[in-house]
């Protein structure tokens, strides 16, 4: 099997024996070299973010210095979540070995069609009540942000 | 204006002070107190997930030593994007108060339009590039977990 899949699998196995939280792990790679690692940690730390591949992403962007991992490659137990998706998204990792599908998550318990179901369509989000208020200071704070003629985009 | 919103537009004022990263801001907030804030700090930390409602999320879920925020509130200057949304789901925060829209967020640089149109449908991902392998010995790993009788389900 893949020798980084493996590194990914020692992840989520570790996570079982400790009772962190669900059955997946995760690894970021760069250069054949593994920067970041990570299991899921949302029973043992009380985080909700903490998934596998947000563990893993956080710890190569620290390593790293730098939040721009386009240089990487993520490998991952079982099909990313769409925070997690989006978490590689913004990373700008560009491409993702995943070994379970998110159908074989579900099985175990680990279901997020609701996910996929609703995000492309706010109006769908019948189970997280969405208001919205204040707008216009929200955008005063936008024109702040703008008026910084050295802020760095990314 | 709302109170909270007030104290979410702080944490995204602190954030363009300090040029920590994009100009947003956010506030979990459980019986009337804010036990979570956090501002967009993904320039300063290196950590791409470091988006402001990502940062308040950790911050509660540690206070109150839970992954479940089901009794709380987000308050967030600007439509959250679909990792926001996601961990706001897996931390079963039941409402969300924002100010600023998406497409208002995508006029001054910050879009996520591509991840509403790809992550309903995984075959668009062509940003990101999608390859599975090593499925069966993942599948293993679920086994080991579900062996677990002690195990806490979330």
């Amino acid at each position: 099997m893949d020798r980084y899949m493996k590194e990914a699998i020692k992840e989520a196995e570790i996570g079982i024996e400790r009772r962190h939280g669900g059955p997946f792990g995760a690894v970021v790679v760069r250069d054949g070299k593994i920067i970041g690692r990570g299991h899921n940690t949302v029973v043992h730390t009380h985080d909700p973010t903490s998934h596998g591949e947000i563990v893993a992403i956080r710890e190569a962007s620290k390593a790293i210095e730098s939040f721009d991992l386009s240089d990487c490659e993520l490998y991952t137990t079982s099909e990313p979540c769409p925070m997690c998706y989006s978490a590689i998204h913004w990373s700008r990792i560009p491409v993702v070995y995943y070994g379970a599908t998110k159908e074989d998550a579900a099985k175990i318990g680990f279901d997020d069609q609701l996910l996929y179901d609703i995000l492309p369509r706010q109006e769908k989000f019948e189970k997280i009540k969405l208001v919205q208020i204040d707008r216009e200071e929200c955008l005063e704070v936008f024109e702040k942000y703008e008026e910084d003629e050295e802020r760095q985009l990314y």
